[in-house]
């Protein structure tokens, strides 16, 4: 069973990192243990991983009336852009799922409940692996926001920018190719008027060897007026006229946005993280000291180490010469 | 011959980091390719690698004439506390040397030419290996001053203390038992005053698992008394009444510290980043987040991103939830 469902994960991969659909995967199995059909879901508006996997496995020649469908993901019982997934197991006559996340989206879930009403084997079989492929996703959907990275790169001695206000550059080729990676995974940028100001970025996504990467939305936020910046140069971006990070996310939210990467300046950043809105941050650190200039994070009222927040499941990763330290934080307050 | 250096250098690795002298290590081997004796140097006033080399070909009842010696630093010509190991070499009839480092020390330095005007075919064969094991000291030595390592422990936005002045604890337990392995590799440790007065620390050496490890010389820079404070538990330690960074390396070379360590605080680890005498940062970087405090290093003159302090041969370690960067930093002005 392990083997199905790690096979699962990997279809699961397959799919894209952004929009607003998990990454689900579905492994159809004969009760004599051969594979009948795989699928996964590819995106928005396409079939979801059970129909793809029932599909895959009609292609073949297959029946699948008595298999078993490993999942990554509890069965949604809704219909949304597709048809409820319960229902074309139920109609094909699957007579067990094996899914390893249960469905945090009050619309969707209850899939398991509404199988095993039909008699049929439903088993939540956790697996922290499928739990990881979705963990962003997961994370917005419980909490009905956008999942915020909060992204930043630093010298060693934690300046974002000198003191006359130059960035460029403080890491090197590496960590910027790769941060461009990160965007093309997620929904959205936001950055405050400030950034637009003081860099004037595309925050297009670039990353090395992709032809067309997904490009996310771009957001800016703040009062004034950034017209004529690089950002506006196509219509994939909006002004978010708010100082209040949960204003900003509600209208990433109405825009089906379910990560964002917030990449400052230390203005927005700071807002963020004091109203307890960032649930991961990729610290980018170079081998440079300044001494002076602009720190990351600015006042967030805490004024001891003992109140210090602390991240977990931490990552270091080596980029050229820089560093790339990733950690999920708690939520704070909402 | 890349061999036998490559051993020369193992051997050279067994001898203490710390102390006034270089690693070193030498292999004697025949014509015929048969190694006839191995030493190393075991710390000042025990005998040089390659009278501990010949000595063990005594012991193995070996003839060394005609042998080439490999060694990883170039062997010495000077009196010191032994004699000169250029003529221990000419005398056992050691017909080649290959030395893989050249010595910087005016006062040991021009083994290789001596030999050489004794019909010796005594040869430089670099080797970065070798050069590593004595990075540290071989800078100390060129520049006539101790090597210094700056070290701090700091938040992911580069916070050393919290605003009410905690530092308690940054990082966690596998980092301090890291930095207390470095402080039984040097010779001294240097804070300022402020840190002996904020935190009152014991700066001796507790790396695990080794039940006596070589005990630092610690040193106390400023005006101000700090008698009765922890550091001064034993009478290995100094204070220098100074705020002049040149001055406290004078001190400390004039004891014949090769390598110190500057835990801090700010004010200290600034002064001697601003006078250009910081040649290797050990940054411990925990998942945490301040957004105020002091940070670990304070103005130095450098306004503009491109006048950053850049850093090479950097390494990046997971150490628990924390990861220790360290990078080398070309000299500035002396
Ligand atoms: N190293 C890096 O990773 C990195 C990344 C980005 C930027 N930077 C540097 O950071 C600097 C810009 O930083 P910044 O802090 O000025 O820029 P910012 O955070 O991008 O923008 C600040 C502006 O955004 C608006 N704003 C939005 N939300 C706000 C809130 N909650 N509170 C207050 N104002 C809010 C305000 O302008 P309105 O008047 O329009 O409302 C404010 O002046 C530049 O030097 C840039 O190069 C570095
Ligand atoms: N996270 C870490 O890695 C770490 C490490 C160490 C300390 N800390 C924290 O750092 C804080 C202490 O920092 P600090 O900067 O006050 O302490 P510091 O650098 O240890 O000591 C500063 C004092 O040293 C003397 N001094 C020596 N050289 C000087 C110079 N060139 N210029 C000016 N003064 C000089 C002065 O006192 P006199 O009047 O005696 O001359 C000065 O007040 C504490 O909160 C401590 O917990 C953190």
């Amino acid at each position: 069973m392990a083997d199905h469902l790690a096979r699962a994960v990997e279809l699961a991969l397959r799919g894209p990192a952004h929009g607003p659909n998990p990454r689900v995967g579905c492994v159809l199995v004969a009760p004599d243990g051969t594979v009948l059909g795989e699928g996964w879901h590819r995106g928005a508006g396409t079939p979801h991983a059970e129909p793809a996997a029932l599909d895959d496995a009609r292609d073949r020649g297959h029946d699948v009336t008595g298999a078993t469908a490993y999942v990554t993901l509890e069965p949604c019982s809704h219909t949304g852009r597709t048809g409820p997934c319960t229902d074309a197991l139920t109609r094909a006559g699957v007579a067990a799922v094996r899914y390893a996340v249960e469905d945090p989206n009050p619309l969707a879930a209850g899939g398991g409940e509404v199988l095993r009403s039909r008699g049929i084997d439903a088993t939540y079989a956790p697996s922290r692996a499928a739990w990881e492929v979705n963990r962003r996703w997961l994370g917005a959907v419980a909490h009905g926001r956008p999942w915020v990275i909060a992204k930043w790169a630093q010298t060693l001695d934690g300046r974002t920018a000198a003191a006359d206000g130059t960035s460029f550059w403080v890491t090197g080729e590496e960590a910027r190719a790769h941060a461009h990676g990160v965007r093309a995974e997620v929904d959205a940028i936001l950055v405050g008027t400030g950034t637009v100001r003081a860099d004037d970025p595309a925050l297009s996504a670039r990353p090395p060897h992709v032809a067309e990467p997904h490009q996310p939305l771009r957001a800016v936020m703040g009062m004034s007026d950034t017209f004529g910046a690089k950002v506006w140069h196509d219509e994939n971006a909006i002004a978010i006229r708010s100082h209040d990070p949960h204003e900003a996310l509600a209208a990433l939210e109405a825009r089906e946005v379910r990560t964002v990467v917030v990449e400052g300046g230390g203005t927005v950043t700071t807002a963020f993280l004091r109203a307890g809105l960032v649930d991961e941050v990729h610290a980018y650190i170079a081998p440079a000291i300044l001494g002076s200039g602009t720190n990351a994070v600015g006042d967030l009222g805490i004024g001891t180490m003992g109140g210090a927040l602390r991240g977990q499941d931490v990552t270091a990763t080596a980029l050229g010469v820089d560093t790339l330290v990733t950690a999920f934080f708690q939520r704070g307050p909402q």
